[in-house]
């Protein structure tokens, strides 16, 4: 399984990103943001040190409190000594940084600790997008030893979902205020919550907010026996209030994917997204790469002439790029 | 160029279409949107009689007055007689309507002049999204005789930028408010608008919002003699105010296109995205269509089992995607 020419820095830097030097890791995940030339080389020596890492996804709109969540939860495995790893990822952003760097501000306080890996990270326009990275960031903070990853995103719509559909748990955060869950129904983030947190649950308007969110949960609800019924859980984050009970609820997830055989069955779509995304992305690399040539100009240029439709030009492209 | 087999249906609508029949037009524009098994053939039919109209685009943030502007520019252009077509689209949601649709109301001051269409179109979860159906609903207003296409999107981000690159002119709307200019920098439309309008001009911030715009403007700026320098321009769009102005720039930026030789340039960039994205949602639907089988589980078991990295199970889909 090791490639035909392994190159020795390569090789280097997942050995000791597995042996927990935090820099290599960083160097691994900054391969994958730069979709590096290298990166083909580095899965292929991360992927059988793979799949021990729990993988939670926490996702809600601005303002819900999830980099105050995301911390809360850090440290409350810190305090069991699970090693963490976060991954804070912005699917609307095509710039790195911003307020997602501005959050990150307040994880200071896990930043000298040796048990905790912190990254934010932006598609930065690459062709794959979010979809094509962060399964790949996942592998290297799993390879890295880390029991569990924390996907942090925030919930706009429909790159974020599936971000979420990444995880084996996904926890959706709202906050009190009118009309919240309805707003994440219609980000279509209801549909996607393993667990769902009131957090800021000592403001006005927790339980209206706890009542609407089981009204709209109901709504959907057509559940089998034996299934998950997703919890709603309040919390404080600011203050650690209700944090342990997310972990609680978190554990009985993962008991009941197991038991279930959910886990396998989420693992392996989550093996197929990552799979096809990468498939996709180079092939619409070989598309681009044809408009660096000629060819693709030629066609445009018999459509914009009226003498080739859109489709056969596509299909003539389509012949070019899978013949060679 | 016509299809080996064409249906009386494709061609009745296609030529009721031309004829300037409503519904015919709205029909075809259905197509798109449902990505009809019909639709390679209506575009076959089409493509003639494209390449007359000319394609505005109209972007910016929510609350700018984007629907006034639009109702503005569309009673403006039908007091000169020319037949419009507005395509509004929504980058953002996975959903057709919502408050996209409650801004169409305020289009019925023209939804009986038969000189109009109007349109609102959402991605609907279609794989290739509106990179994919923009183009083809522009060919069908295009072909049905319209001088004129306004497509309006609402600037969220990278999306909204790939459609906005569709049009011939765009033009990017702000309005009075601390930094709006600076949030549309960071949404990236301050590089892609051939006209600026400041919206709302009678309101407090306009001269400000101004000064902002055109100090960001220019910080980007390295023209060569004869490229087009961006004009500023203020409206009170509810008010009809300097819609005249906004006229006659774009048909300023239409003389320029069209000397400069950037017209044939803009057009052919814009029928080379449609083309690819069109090749790349195929390959996508073949990679999709592996997912019913039992292909991708397969390769994404033995990557689960750490027995082949990711590209190598990659690779091994696209094999058998292209051998086909």
């Amino acid at each position: 399984m090791s490639p035909p020419t392994g190159s020795p820095e390569v090789a280097e830097l997942v050995a000791r990103a597995r042996e927990g030097n935090a820099r290599s890791v960083a160097r691994l995940i900054s391969l994958v943001e730069d979709a590096s030339p290298l990166l083909r080389e580095a899965m292929a020596a991360l992927v059988p040190h793979g799949g021990n890492a729990v993988v939670v996804g926490l996702t809600g709109a601005p303002g819900v409190g999830k980099s105050t969540t995301t911390n809360a939860l850090v440290a409350a495995y810190r305090g069991r000594s699970r090693r963490v790893g976060v991954l804070a990822v912005d699917p609307s952003s095509p710039f790195s940084g911003g307020a997602l760097l501005g959050d990150r501000v307040r994880m200071q306080d896990h930043a000298t600790d040796q048990g905790v890996y912190i990254r934010s990270m932006a598609s930065r326009g690459h062709l794959g997008g979010l979809a094509w990275s962060t399964p790949q960031a996942l592998r290297v903070l799993d390879a890295a030893g880390c029991d569990v990853v924390l996907v942090e995103t925030v919930g706009v719509g429909q790159s974020e979902v599936e971000v979420a559909g990444l995880a084996d748990t996904t926890v959706v955060l709202l906050a009190p205020g009118m009309g919240d869950a309805i707003q994440a129904a219609k980000a279509g983030i209801l549909e996607v919550g393993d667990i769902y947190v009131v957090n800021k649950a000592d403001r006005d308007g927790a339980d209206a907010t706890v009542r609407e969110l089981r009204h709209m949960l109901s709504l959907g609800e057509r559940r089998k026996p034996g299934d998950w019924r997703p919890p709603i859980l309040r919390t404080v984050a600011s203050r650690g209030v209700g944090i342990d009970e997310v972990l609680e609820a978190l554990d009985q997830h993962r008991s009941w994917l197991t038991e279930s055989g959910q886990l396998i069955e989420r693992r392996r779509r989550r093996a197929a997204d990552e799979i096809e995304a990468i498939a996709v992305t180079a092939l619409r690399e070989r598309i681009g790469d044809l408009r660096s040539g000629h060819a693709l100009v030629e066609v445009a240029d018999r459509v914009l002439a009226g003498e080739l439709d859109p489709y056969a030009a596509a299909d003539l492209l389509i012949a070019s790029v899978t013949e060679r």
